[in-house]
């Protein structure tokens, strides 16, 4: 066999039987749930002009992207992540409509990393955005969907909450220049804590004391800790207030709806266009890994050339989450499902209405047709399928079907209009 | 405003408002007329090696690809159509699985063309397969399924049918190489019959004349026709016998179903993998365009390495089929929306307890906090909203709700626990 020519390439795979099932599964919930909640559709290309994600998407995101050229010499991308697409979409389409706009899309992502468990170079997203919403509310509203999906498909999870604008605030009133916030940022998100406060000690030894006492405040100590600074938070002591009374709302509010959230003074997410704040979804059980997250990014609109919106938004990685799912030993609802088994010269019309019946009340099936009975009811069996209904030529001629129940392996004989009633006492048995 | 950075590149577009609503309706339909006549899903990825397409995609696909080298410099492909795809995928995982498989797939496709009405470098095809199934009935069986389709979405549709196999089993019989029937068969594709025919009386004048002859005869003539000649066919006969009789027993079977088929001699399709019986929809309402096709591939298996197997699939343009609808002023259908106003200090976990119990009837809402209740009424009134359900401090301390009917403008202050009941009051007035 020509062995390369049935391989996908390195980290790209293709998901066939129940994964298959698993997967559609997911985004049918998914769409479902986010229009329940009042989220709306939008469907961005998986092609954009590479210029789109370099402006904004962080360090690794860029190094990582699929680019190429188009045939006018033009730099294209595989988008590695949805939301610059949706801020290109607003801007181009949608500045005029009411606000906030809440919308949901499912969509491939692609980077090229090292691919590893529950991580692919082609990659699915299901995210929630709402522009035009300063309220504490909409980052509430999303994270509630996402939540209230999670709990649909059976996901048991945790939030990681933590605020960015916190840190930047903090490092702005020290006059830390942009970029070099983000790489703190960056050493915070990776977990090399050490080398971010080393990085900070070198700049300044006070910023550094401020950052390290940050890190170790619980969220009940934050108001205290900012009372303890006043005087050196100045004119940013206000808006630090306000972003750590945020954070109190947005996890109070949904850990009384019932969600789990946990402040995390070291959350810092990979994206660079965060910018208050942020959460990150972790499955409780089955496996302990991230499944998703979100945050604040106010002003990414202008940064992209148009007027400053506030926006919050989140991401579901569809593809962990069905790591999750297989540990947990779920299977995605199956339809009941029948084998119209058309016998000798019965004209195979007389299947196709059968078919359209089945249809009508729920039933999956497909005609076969067949001089072989045996064979036909084999592959039923083998697809694991609840009925056989079978049409011979006397029966065909007496206007009457044989209905086969494959799990309790019974036959009856009955009259062709009788097939609907008689399959509908035979599930409720 | 930094223009550039807001556009899509060339013949990729977003999907937004009411098109992002058609394009997620005309999928989840597809989905489910699918599932229900027996189809499973399939999902293969959006980046595959090129050489999978060189084989046996044809001339004008192979020009259009999107072509680019990963950082390893192995050379990729953004998928042009996606039968290749499923029949690598059949060879790399579903050889063993109980046949005929019946699988159902869903997604986007790349073509570097000129971009047209209806035709974008990014585009959506649902389609259907069946491997190892000889029968015409599997032929039928995804015709049929995809026609179910059409009709679910209200699209009136006619077949053109055609069968490759006629052209190519008389070529070879004048010995004619593979590759000059398909230069004829890509002539006659694109119309250009004068020139196939021209092309073929420079290599024979009897071919010449026979083909001449096929094109111009009527479906009820062909079994005269293969008479006429049938001394010349010889041992070819037989064969071509069959393949007229898969025509006739198509043609006619879906007729007495109830879809309109036309026998086309001239219908020849793009891809150079077709077989046999081939075919063709157009819409008949709205515009008279392509909306998809498919036919007979047996033996693709075998050119990519594998086993021969029978196969025969179709796939259906969901960017044209949207065109149509959108000329037929149809729109999907919309869910009954209420917006739920949190006034004052209410705490806005009661919005988020409504939104739950709004959404276990199915009814789209979210909770919007503001102490403008002529803010929050303009929003849900600009977004064609059935109710604002209000909640002030009053209302909470009391355990009440006000309903707005929104299409009736009529309010009224009901106990919390008896909003469902009279919401589907107001909505059976």
């Amino acid at each position: 066999m020509k062995k390369e020519l049935i391989q996908t390439p390195r980290g790209v795979r293709d998901l066939v039987g129940i994964d298959a099932q698993l997967h559609e599964y997911l985004i049918d919930k998914f769409r479902k749930i986010s229009m329940l909640n009042g989220f709306k559709p939008i469907n961005t290309p998986v092609i954009e002009f590479f210029k789109l994600f370099e402006v904004k998407s962080g360090e690794e995101i860029k190094k990582s992207m699929y680019v190429f050229k188009d045939k006018a010499g033009r730099l294209l991308a595989l988008r590695p992540e949805i939301t610059a697409s949706i801020v290109r979409a607003y801007l181009k389409h949608m500045q005029g409509w009411t606000k906030p706009i809440r919308l949901y899309y499912v969509g491939q992502c692609f980077r090229y990393e090292e691919p590893q468990r529950g991580r692919y170079r082609e990659f699915w997203q299901a995210g929630l955005e709402i522009i035009g919403d300063k309220n504490i509310n909409a980052d509430i509203s999303a994270a509630y969907t996402a939540s209230k999906y999670l709990e649909e498909i059976g996901i048991k999870h945790y939030y990681l909450v933590g605020n960015v604008a916190i840190y930047r605030a903090i490092m702005s009133k020290y006059n830390l220049p942009v970029e070099e916030q983000d790489h703190v940022l960056h050493l915070i998100d990776k977990k090399i804590i050490d080398e971010a406060l080393h990085y900070l000690k070198q700049k300044n030894e006070e910023l550094y004391e401020i950052i390290e006492k940050l890190l170790q405040t619980p969220l009940n100590k934050l108001e205290d800790f900012l009372e303890q600074y006043r005087e050196i938070f100045g004119e940013k002591y206000e808006q630090l207030k306000e972003e750590v009374n945020k954070l109190i709302i947005f996890i109070n509010n949904l850990k009384e709806i019932g969600f789990n959230t946990i402040y995390d003074p070291s959350l810092v997410r990979g994206l660079a266009y965060y910018t208050g704040l942020i959460f990150e979804y972790k499955a409780a059980k089955g496996l302990d890994i991230s499944i998703g997250g979100g945050g604040r990014y106010d002003g990414l609109t202008e940064i992209y050339g148009g007027t400053y919106e506030y926006s919050t938004g989140l991401a579901l990685g569809l593809d962990r989450i069905m790591l999750v799912m297989k540990e947990i030993n779920y299977n995605p609802p199956k339809p009941i499902s029948a084998l119209i088994i058309i016998l000798g010269n019965t004209p195979i019309t007389i299947g196709y209405k059968i078919q359209e019946r089945l249809s009508s009340i729920g039933i999956s099936s497909w005609v076969f047709t067949t001089n072989k009975l045996r064979k036909a009811l084999s592959i039923a069996n083998k697809e694991n399928m609840d009925f056989a209904i079978i049409i011979g030529e006397k029966e065909y001629r007496e206007e009457k079907l044989s209905i086969k129940d494959l799990q309790a392996k019974e036959q009856i004989t009955i009259n062709n209009k009788l097939l609907e009633e008689k399959l509908l006492d035979l599930l409720l048995k």
